[in-house]
């Protein structure tokens, strides 16, 4: 028995998740899922890049993560499992692993390509159901990995590059908000080392994040750390810069939208 | 133990779907419980009709699925257990069971009725936690069917009639979108099977697809077969028509709505 | 193993109810749970506790009852664990339990701080994940309670006053919309109780509901007691006065608001 856990863009008024729950269950009925999110955006395989990387490291050992994004089912693109971090994954080849292989740990990658491990009749359209499921569950009976299909080098999977924020050339960090969450805080793509980085070069002081037209100074503990209804910047609960007000909502504030530049420099360089 | 499905017009704000679960588990504790959908239009029984359709199929044997759209609540409907196909079935007798029972399997029809397999107390509005609910749990911890009540003639179930599509006399076929789904496709009650018998029909001419100014010629076999941003009809994975744009939103190309005609025909019997 | 029930105001979109129960999971794989709403509006401390009243009774005994929302992350507020009504809660200090510890039974209230029972590392905006999932997963495992923190007087907990409606010194019932459930339903703080109290004091006529402009005379049992498109008030399956309208959406027909009054009182004193 595995957990497996689903992030989709499939959203739930759809049937599309619980038929994969029932394949998982018709072949695994010890299988225990947990839904993180299917709220990508439709097709959005670099969201649910940094969704996979913010989940997967709070769930026990061996756990399965289903990533189904999958703007090229139906094509000739491969599907991909890979062992990382202690943890499992299966997911398409289109980068939404990028955020995953960067960790630094050891990869071992796995073409799916096994009939016998797919239902009978595979829908052109509907691979979350038709293989990755199936897959995901003989995995949690115990299936080994190596009947899934031959190993792949890892090198050559698809990968999504600078999705992450780095240090520009003039020492600054420029982001740009990768998510707006259910409280309207704004989550960048600027994570915890990033900004330790720049401190080390700033030598101490404290830094100014920007965002449109507002600057925020200091990098804040938590959210009662600013009065109410007032701006901050912490580092959230997923390791990145978020962007928040207490008691409000940022993305009301800053009229903040999905891709807007972040920038964050030393003091006295803010504008 | 048997997976209980639930199909619900409850949504998912409101508590109503999280206690029909502490119902059912307070009695069967070992239970395991798919959500297909909450979705459904409130009271909207033809909508939860192929809903049901598209995903009964997809469980194991004996699954029990729980549909609770149902407008009559508190009035002097029957409750329903049906039998068909190596599936379960609870449901109001409101027609929300036409499609199953039109699937030509051998049916096996019950009134639930027992007071004793009911909670204590029935609330006149909400059948689905008193009633249906402790039904489902009673006969997934192995309580015979025939103690929920009688059986039932099945030719005397409330049926919604012309649901899915059929051949016109002038040798079209006309049906109309059934459901819109998160990626904007068009899901139409066109089946596979009618559009064979219109191929057949047509001597192998490629068919054309009509939905109000638009018209689609062939039916392709996924997404990619046309251009990013062109709109294609296909065999969805539901075993219906459907037409979606790839990488685009079908429902923001066509503007259509629910329930709007969708007309398929031979070549040339377009306009 | 026990049945674990969650009541947040995270919304589904976001991962932070999936990391929930990824550490549950990873603390006791056996445990079950079940989602109540993760759609109370953010930060609405009054809104959960009506929403847990509502639930909590038709748990299993010893259900444990998760409730995040918790405006003081990361501030001094307490972390509380309540044992009543052979039921068990987690929630923060903030007026959250008010109504469960208004049901009259006996109380036994601890604070959680036991640093060996949570996660490593906890995030100053994210208790629901790093504290109150743990402190759950280990009761469920069968930790004892004792081991969460020391006991406290249920006296000193945050309780949010009035709540729940009450008769007026005129002897009318003044309440106000609590909910608006996804059937269009307005759900008030007037419960039954108070209905009984103040048919008592009137001496059996007949009720009037007012709220806005209309006046709905007497209480009905089910809609179905209403022609289509007829308003009608009801004790609810929740236990509290709801305003409905038959195969109708009583919040289009009365253009009511969250927080808007009602007024229950005998027939003759509508106006």
């Amino acid at each position: 028995m595995a957990i497996i856990s689903l992030i989709t863009d499939f959203g739930t008024r759809d049937e599309y998740v619980g038929l994969m729950k029932a394949v998982i269950l018709g072949i695994d009925p010890a299988a225990v899922i947990v839904d993180v999110s299917h709220s990508i955006e439709p097709q959005d395989v670099a969201q649910a890049a940094f969704m996979l990387e913010s989940a997967y490291r709070y769930f026990p050992a061996d756990s399965l993560h289903l990533v189904v994004v999958d703007p090229g089912v139906g094509t000739d693109r491969a599907m991909l499992y890979l062992e990382t971090d202690r943890q499992r994954f299966l997911a398409p080849d289109n980068g939404v692993l990028s955020l995953v292989m960067a960790s630094g740990r050891e990869l071992r990658l796995r073409r799916v390509e096994n009939a016998r491990l797919q239902r009978p009749v595979v829908s052109p359209t509907f691979h979350g159901r038709d293989i990755m499921a199936p897959a995901a569950a003989y995995l949690s009976k115990g299936v080994a990995a190596q009947q899934l299909g031959p190993e792949v080098d890892a090198a050559r999977a698809v990968r999504i590059d600078g999705l992450r924020a780095g240090l520009a050339a003039d020492g600054t960090l420029l982001g740009r908000v990768i998510h707006i969450d259910r409280f309207g805080n704004l989550i960048t793509n600027i994570d915890a080392m990033a900004l330790r980085q720049l401190e080390t070069i700033q030598g101490g002081g404290s830094l100014m994040v920007v965002i449109g037209d507002h600057v925020i100074t200091g990098i804040a503990r938590t959210y009662a750390d600013a009065a109410a209804g007032q701006s901050l910047a912490l580092i959230g609960s997923r390791g990145y810069l978020e962007i928040a007000v207490n008691a409000g909502r940022s993305q009301t504030l800053t009229n903040a939208r999905r891709g807007d530049p972040v920038r964050v420099c030393g003091h006295g360089d803010g504008r």
